[in-house]
């Protein structure tokens, strides 16, 4: 039975990655695994700088005095690099949802931090807008897509001081100008590959700024030196995004992914839409093209559905427990089959109810 | 042809976790990749709980008030957290090689550290005796195995105070009382699994008695609280860390492992001892069981011996720039055979010149 995976991430990566990753298992280099090689071979270290010049690339941000490194310790060690890096004095965050608000509490451990807008007392179901952001303080935080609530940043503000995306949830899944961040973090387990690294791209000359002593494995200057290699890391998980950075830039890179990421999110979010069945969680025009919320309008009907949706093979739509009903993420490597499969089941349901 | 990989971490691992690993990347959970599952779905939890009891089972450390995490970052990351979570005043650390030496750089950023010993002035070719732990410290650091010097812990003194240590390479190696320690971390890409994970064994008891504030990724009690769950684990190396682990408990757990590790070693350093063209670096009753290291006598035969090893599938024996000549790393998952194979080529080469 073909299996239709809308998990929120860890989540589906495209066949042909997989295939060559478990292939890779066993034989990588010579006869050796890529589980078992050095990071210091020269097989790997290709693996690297390829994975960190294609992330660049697609992102359209080669020659522009960006780096790309791969880490570890997923957007929520982001949240502590980046007020420790960059936070001297008092810095500007966007609170959208659960993600932007741990952010937010991190950053309060080092200095002051002031919420630009928020969207709490909705309980996130929207991205707040019109807001300015002072000048003077050392930079802007904002999250791109909230996974959680199915909303997403449509358009950024200019801002004054540098910008810094937490984009764990939508990096790579369409065309804007990336340029127009400073630092950008994602964990890779959404759109780039499986749980177990991070990226970061980071404009260089926004580093340096800070008086505090950092210790080497929370300063992004110890990596950037070190090619991302200072101390061993995650390989396998680098190999398999870097393979996913190629399908990327095969299929047409971010413009051509945007397009499939559009045709998937308005089929489904026109059935949410057309069916009085369900409900959208987010408001209209803050939908994520990523992660769908709805709900049923009539509870009774819950068993009904997830039993049609279990016999369809479609899996990982139950919403997050903020939020309640559900939540079908697409990710980029989401096909579009899989979406028609979620809305011919809900539209399934209206027939018989 | 048969490889054998000296490699001195990422390293071998057991072919059956091998091929389990491979086949999980296709089809882990009914038909969905162990790469795109949700890590909190309950084959994954599951792993992660079977992983995380594993580790103290194989310790001799079930029931006995410590607990195991499976985080990122690597050792390197532990030298900072071991710093922030229990670091107060002031603490002794044992300078027995590079890595240990890292650690006290990275502690020091937080506070007072005192080496109650130092082997570096004779880089580090023997562990530092006969030093006292002052009792009044919060906790006394050490290293059980010099990866890079081959050097190993062969006793470790009695603690006053709690006793922290990096076993990154030569955890689950041999049968001592692991309850001596109050800390244990290690990565796990030399006896455990893959790079991209680092066990953490701690004794809960020691926490909660510094008086900053630690940002939640880095705080013990934060992973310990959410089941070493607070963030998305790195799914894949935790599962096939497990993998290793069980082969190891079907083996017959450290015991057994000791026994063929003791041979692998008596086998290595018995050539090293015997041929005149090999000179062992480390001191005779230092030397590790997991590392071997060594110079040619003569390094004009250099590029025979490389020829020859290469032609045999040995790869990974360079040694590290810190102390050349050669490093024959024999971990948990390499074989009695692996060993057998260099040890030929070391002899043949000796019949040769």
């Amino acid at each position: 039975m073909i299996k239709h995976n809308f998990s929120a991430g860890p989540s589906v990566l495209p066949k042909s990655v997989m295939e060559k990753a478990s292939e890779a298992v066993l034989n990588f280099d010579n006869g050796l695994s890529i589980l078992e090689i050095s990071h210091r071979s020269k097989s790997f270290v290709d693996v690297m700088e390829n994975a960190r010049s294609l992330a660049l690339e697609l992102l359209g941000l080669e020659g522009k005095g960006y780096k790309a490194l791969f880490l570890q310790g997923g957007a929520s060690t982001q949240f502590l690099m980046v007020a420790l890096n960059l936070l001297e004095k008092r810095a500007g965050y966007l609170n959208s949802g659960t993600w932007a608000d741990k952010a937010i509490k991190e950053a309060k451990i080092y200095d002051d931090i002031y919420e630009v807008a928020s969207s709490k007392n909705a309980n996130y179901n929207y991205i707040p807008k019109g807001y300015d952001i002072p000048e003077d303080y050392d930079y802007f935080h904002c999250t791109s897509n909230n996974t959680i609530f199915g909303t997403q940043m449509k358009n950024f503000p200019k801002s004054p001081i540098p910008m810094v995306c937490d984009m764990s949830s939508d990096i790579f899944s369409r065309h804007i100008d990336y340029s127009q961040f400073d630092l950008i973090y994602a964990g890779a387990q959404k759109n780039m590959g499986p749980a177990g690294t991070t990226l970061v791209i980071i404009k260089e000359d926004i580093l340096g700024k800070v008086s505090r002593k950092i210790p080497s494995m929370m300063d992004y200057k110890t990596h950037i030196s070190k090619g991302s290699m200072f101390n061993t890391p995650p390989v396998f998980a680098v190999y398999t995004s870097m393979l996913t950075l190629e399908w990327l830039k095969n299929l047409g890179g971010v413009k051509a992914i945007e397009e499939a990421n559009d045709k998937k999110s308005r089929l489904i979010y026109s059935e949410i839409d057309l069916n009085p069945l369900f409900k959208g969680y987010a408001v209209k025009e803050d939908r994520s093209m990523m992660n769908a919320t709805f709900t049923l309008e009539n509870e009774n009907l819950k068993e009904t559905f997830d039993a049609m949706c279990l016999e369809a093979g479609i899996s990982g739509i139950n919403g997050h427990r903020s939020v309640g009903g559900y939540r079908a993420s697409m990710y980029n490597a989401l096909s579009l089959d899989s979406v028609k499969a979620l809305v011919e089941v809900m539209s399934e349901l209206e027939s018989k109810a």
